[in-house]
């Protein structure tokens, strides 16, 4: 057929199956992905975008499943430098004996730019094309994640504790917004406020976050009803329980996202539906930090929507979302009695779409739509440990890791191919391990 | 240096680090497992092993901590043919409209030993040596087992009902009395008489069990205690719990493999300990089919030695004991509340030196010691990853997954290395997948 006849477009993926994720329990075949200026222009058949489309980049994906880019909703990148630094301990003296203390000796603008971008290139690898971060010094953050072309909401970070990064929660917030000014028209980066969590941020310093994201239009981010502690010691310094305060405060609302959400009442799940807030599901996390299990199904039932999030890799120790989908799957039904419960398209939403909602980014991201950003994994489906495969949907959650990912775009930027990257050399990651492990271990357990 | 000085051995194998398991909370640095006729016959410095073996075999693992062999003390191998085929449904429509009728159209000699190989090919990619397998023709598991070159203890199924296999319990025991005699000379498959579970085998049989288990020296592998419903029917046809009617029979000593034990109360956890019986956990499968959480911290607090299984890959979905250790260790501090509960160290312990306690094994694998068989796998602790490392064992039972292997032996040979079998060829497996596949498919959900 003469190329003249047809439509130049910069990218086209053939794909062997097609998840959308809206909606949700639908596996299409052999489908190709249009791509032009970064977003997606046309999904149809591969035998008929043949006749329509014509591109110098043709990715065929004869094994794979091609699915929307997974979205980590909650994490602090730059620890990935404390991988496994201390594990097996309850979270007091891991926070007060190891964790604490090597954040304040080391934490710069160059740990948070190494370790960020070591977290871009464990995440990529892994078909996560977007992160919900919180952590110091976030235009350091910003520079890795501009190297690694991955897509961000970072968090303007406020805690009442001077850190070499701020002296005083106003600090925090000022340094905060100058970041947010720094990266106003960068395409793949958005920004919330982030007040670290009810133990480590006061009332007035809420009252601000609350004034500051409605007059800039920005959602906060915080740890709510991480532990039983945090609970009792809200209680006893504020005579109620912190979402009560958070509900006091003016906190509760569709721009908050509360990760963890680890111990509710009954009218505390109301409370979080009523006001249509996003919870962060941590299972890895929540388990590993003895914290518990958080109530997935029934939050899902009062109809919160609920995405996932790997934490940070010091408390996990992975970034990786196909452990927390298959995770959460499991422990919906181990938890609940009902084997029935989050089944596996419902778990693959959770990462993806729900998670951009959560985001206010699900007009942009979040499934494989006409008019949306190009933000896509491929997972093959060929290797011997992933068949027979009789449902693609259930083998992402159930069967397939993220070994299985063979490639990760970014607003239509191949990003991650086949152990590869477009823009982080293997020889830098290797430097950032080699120059951090040394100053680390010494807080080792 | 003159070779002829030396000490020739078969294999010499040179590993960054090496974890022995025995003692369990020990990492060595650059050291030599020396093999000779599958055995390890030297464990040293690998410095002074240059100086003291020469083999035409050196194996350099510069990146790799090399483990024992991981033990999969519990699997139905040839189900892995069903893997996925009816998820997220409760067991008893999953059992009986979807798993049960295919096994009685489907199960034969064929189908066992090609599921069985595609099971070992996973296995052996994923870092393990040997498993505790409970199926239907088990001389046809043995046929892929020795293609494989695998170790196994196939168990010799008894079950009430009729099937292709065998017509009555006794036709069962016969049949798998004849299978043990088959495989009596292999030095790498070993027996066990299984009765399938309390609900699907009468008093009478569990008698017989008892008495041939004597006779024959043979373990006693069986699921006990998995589900509420399995109690409460006992409670209503025996008028006692499982746990009662095995003590009752005289199945509880140290010769019984209990499986998934979910359920338990105080007492029963006392009697297993006291009797010495070993306990099989499955935590994805227990999660999966929503059965529950086994209570192993206590188990293990009450000296009740605890190894880890995968189930079949019909209620996993993946044959992958480092999904397990990882799962297991994170249940229990999440259940308990106790982040110090099952640390690293003893998780791999019960991947290894514990299940092979359970396998009556332990003088022979298990472990890296000088006069075991050399049953070893090795894990690349390089890639970014797993990066930075400060502890080895935490991090592969907390961030390495079975991606991360990169060679198996078994009885000192080498069955598998970076992709490739020692005797299954890719193309066996592909036609196994697409031979089955079209049959299977009828039955999904």
């Amino acid at each position: 057929m003469n190329s003249t006849h047809l439509i130049n477009v910069d990218t086209i993926i053939e794909a062997r199956w097609l998840c959308p994720v809206n909606p949700q329990d639908i596996v299409l075949e052999n489908q190709s992905v249009v791509i032009q200026a970064g977003k997606i222009t046309d999904i149809c058949a591969t035998e008929l975008a043949r006749t329509k489309y014509f591109s110098n980049e043709v990715v065929q994906l004869n094994h794979q499943v091609l699915i929307p880019g997974l979205i980590n909703l909650h994490t602090h990148a730059a620890m990935s430098l404390m991988r496994g630094l201390a594990d097996d301990l309850p979270l007091m003296p891991w926070l007060q004996q190891h964790i604490w203390p090597a954040e304040q000796k080391l934490v710069s603008p160059s740990f948070v730019r190494d370790g960020t971008l070591l977290a871009c290139a464990e995440m990529l690898s892994g078909g996560i094309t977007c992160f919900n971060d919180m952590y110091f010094y976030p235009e350091s953050a910003a520079a890795a994640v501009n190297q690694a072309g991955m897509r961000a909401n970072l968090g303007l970070v406020v805690i009442e504790f001077p850190s070499a990064y701020a002296n005083d929660a106003d600090d925090y917030l000022q340094k905060g917004f100058a970041a947010h000014d720094s990266w106003r028209n960068n395409p793949l980066i958005t920004s919330s406020i982030a007040p670290h969590a009810p133990y480590t941020v006061s009332n007035k310093t809420f009252e601000s976050v609350v004034t500051y994201a409605e007059q800039l239009g920005l959602s906060v981010h915080t740890h709510l009803h991480e532990t039983l502690d945090e609970i009792s010691q809200s209680e006893a310094t504020y005579g109620v329980r912190p979402m009560q305060r958070f509900n006091d405060l003016g906190l509760l609302g569709p721009n908050l996202i509360a990760t963890h959400c680890v111990h509710l009442l009954k009218h505390e799940i109301d409370l979080l539906a009523e006001h249509g807030c996003y919870v962060a599901h941590c299972p890895t996390s929540n388990l590993k930090l003895a914290s518990g299990i958080a109530p997935v199904a029934q939050l899902l039932a009062q109809g919160v929507t609920v995405g996932l999030g790997t934490d940070g890799a010091a408390s996990n120790n992975r970034l990786d979302l196909f452990a927390e989908m298959r995770l959460s799957a499991l422990l919906a039904k181990g938890s609940t009695g009902d084997a029935a419960a989050l089944p596996a398209h419902q778990v693959l939403a959770m990462a993806t779409i729900h998670a951009a909602q959560a985001l206010g980014l699900d007009e942009k991201i979040g499934s494989i739509e006409i008019g949306k950003f190009a933000d896509l994994t491929a997972v093959n489906l060929s290797d011997f440990n992933v068949n027979p495969c009789y449902d693609p949907i259930s083998h992402l959650i159930y069967v397939c890791g993220r070994e299985h990912v063979t490639h990760t775009w970014v607003a239509g930027e191949l990003r991650y191919s086949l152990g590869a990257f477009a823009n982080i050399e293997p020889n830098e990651l290797k430097e950032i391990m080699s120059t951090w492990q040394p100053k680390l271990r010494q807080y080792k357990r």
